[in-house]
């Protein structure tokens, strides 16, 4: 069995058509969910200090909660994407497309030097 | 030229490591980076009443600054998930599957019961 | 005992000194635990109708969980802005000029005219 | 004139009923603009590493912008709180009371401890 995105949308579609709940799937109510999930993901490390991702990848416990809850956020950003009828990948590549336009070398440079005073 | 999942992944990791902000993508920083992308899209819809989809749908620029907001969610879930080396689509089939056991028929129908007295 | 801010403050100082956490209240950390606590206020509403607050409020329970939240929003705002030497009235009143002298008649028309067509 | 939070809070309510955006500030409303707020205060920490207060507080213009966002949340929660018909130094105290029940010497110092791995 293959999980591209566009099946795994499919099938989250059918989890919610299965149950009766896509009266609640609003993109309004998406967002929220969006949102939420995003800060569950963030409490893992909120009280932590800005470690090094290897220091992460030491925790096998924290490493699978921050995977569960990363794909309760993909999960919803697909339901949205699916209401809104969003190709995922190619809004993703356009997104892209805008970025390596909009930070050309010079303000590249600008943001790292202004961020460099900000670490340890 | 496609753009699946981890051609995106890669090209993204490209996109940072030319401008030499990886020090900058720990975990903890992109958790903070997915909440903050995600509130940009909720926020527009923040004073909008529960509507219907099919009226989102017929404001483009809604969709269209929506699909911009989504992609930058999925952008830093995309990085969040290459730093941890976590296979995105194999994490959302994963969650499927914890969900599918754990809202069963019984379960479904008492949340949307539950629900459907808040809606309208 | 009353219960103004100033002294909410100093109590909730001495609670995290008398437990050795000063250490973990960095303001990025406060201002992640902020976001977080707001998230889990969004999550109570998150699947409900946008109905209105007559219908809330018959829901002790649901009142009672948003009370809670909402306190624990307010005291990390005061942890932070403890830790930055702010006035919180003080940048509250501020704030409110600013946003009068902002939206002035027209703005505020126009604003309501806009979101006017998300209503239902 | 004195700046007491019951006090500002009446001056947002008449500023918000003057320009007749009462219908916007639903309880569902009003928690996404907190968080959509508390974003806005994150995303100025968030590519920052977890400096120190004291760092944070040579930069004028980082207070000053955090010192906006915070009133920002802060507003919206006393809107949330009049909404709600709750009195937010009484919920703060009583969410204080739970704390420092709950967080007794033991539960703290564990806490401590299991957070001192994570820190820098």
């Amino acid at each position: 069995m293959t999980n591209n995105l566009g099946e795994l949308q499919d099938r989250y579609l059918a989890f919610i058509a299965d149950r009766g709940w896509e009266e609640f799937h609003t993109p309004k109510n998406l967002t929220m969910a969006i949102s939420v999930e995003a800060s569950e993901l963030a409490e893992l490390y909120q009280w932590q200090d800005n470690v090094p991702v290897e220091q992460i990848l030491e925790d096998d416990d924290l490493r699978e909660r921050s995977r569960e809850e990363l794909a309760d956020v993909m999960i919803y950003c697909l339901s949205m994407a699916n209401e809104l009828d969003i190709d995922v990948e190619e809004a993703i590549a356009d997104k892209l497309d805008q970025n390596e336009a909009r930070f050309d070398s010079e303000t590249a440079d600008k943001i790292a030097r202004d961020l460099s005073q900000w670490q340890r």
